[in-house]
């Protein structure tokens, strides 16, 4: 039985998770009869943002207690993530994989990825399971594993990608960058699809390589 | 050139818009290449529940500012929606239209729905625009307009449609309801799916039916 854990890093796109992302590739997995679990680091997130105005709030938030709004509360802190139970792993992307996951956001070369992060992808990669990373999340599993990935052609996010000993390949909104030897599926998203249309092939055409390189 | 009003209220399942049904949506308008545009109303939320524990929070939130968040930040103050700028309405599920939207969470058959939601749906049905509603949203639609709709088949819930003077239909996840003399589509969403594929199968049969509704 197949089975996905999801990373979340909570709920909406300038302080958390995608919305359309996440849910374009729950829809995938679903679609293909694939189970999911979601996880969420339980802390503060770096900062709230209204996203009417795009201002910073003086309120505080939980990562994980507002990753449940997209998972349904169907979720679980992510220290409870145990590899053995997942055949593969996914991040959506969203402003939370680069402030509360990691702080590429304010670090930009200097960024490092939060440590029971970090230790997943890299439990993951050992364990010989594919992991997925959609928009700028990919930023992440190039810190961790120095692996060939996609965020599109920003060449600001390009060189940083460069910097930190992985490899960057140009893709489109509906293509993916697959690194077969370390099992790495990359897709751009929102960094170029204008729609969430594009967002939901940019979703299913990672999804569906995840589930190939699980055969291997 | 068609466009869709989507009215938003909040931000997750049990205080606001189901983000699930709100995407789902969403696609279906855009793998169809139809606009929409969202709305919601800028007040303060019902009350604000932890979606983790289920709890109610000491928080106040404004179901404008959180519906921002599946919106990406493109969405107007529902005092701003004017009906001759668009050819449908499409009303999400989610607690929120029970709670924000109309206090039928609160006041069961009693119910009232929210002066500005009823002259936006009225406005709409006058000027002979199909209008969509997801989940528990038809609930809205039963009370304002006494139209045939589904909620799947909940028979606490059928039963309050039938004392507010409108006609319920059972119907299955993936199906619809259409009234076409008042030119209302209806879909259960998660009042009966089990996942958001099953969503996704809903929210794309009620855009469908109201695109072909548009051609009337």
């Amino acid at each position: 039985m197949k089975k996905i854990a999801l990373i979340l890093s909570g709920c909406g796109v300038y302080d958390g998770s995608e919305i359309h992302e996440t849910t374009m590739a729950m829809l995938a997995l679903s679609k293909n009869e694939v189970e999911y679990e979601c996880f969420a680091p339980n802390k503060e997130q770096y900062h709230v943002i209204n996203h009417l105005n795009g201002d910073v709030t003086n309120e505080k938030r939980n990562i994980l207690v507002e990753s449940a709004r997209i998972a349904r509360g169907k979720i679980k802190d992510i220290k409870e993530l145990q590899v053995s139970g997942f055949s593969g792993l996914l991040l959506p992307g969203g402003f939370g994989a680069a402030k509360n996951l990691s702080n590429y956001a304010f670090k930009a070369e200097d960024f490092t990825v939060d440590e029971d992060i970090a230790n997943i992808i890299k439990a993951f990669h050992t364990a010989r399971k594919p992991i997925a990373a959609l928009c700028i999340a990919p930023v992440l599993i190039a810190k961790v594993l120095g692996a060939r990935v996609t965020i599109g052609n920003d060449m600001t996010t390009v060189d940083i990608i460069k910097s930190v000993g992985a490899t960057h390949v140009n893709k489109e909104y509906h293509e993916i960058a697959v690194d077969e030897k370390n099992l790495i599926i990359t897709n751009p998203c929102y960094m170029l699809a204008d729609n969430i249309y594009q967002v939901s092939l940019g979703a299913e055409a990672a999804v569906g390589a995840m589930l190939g390189l699980m055969k291997k």
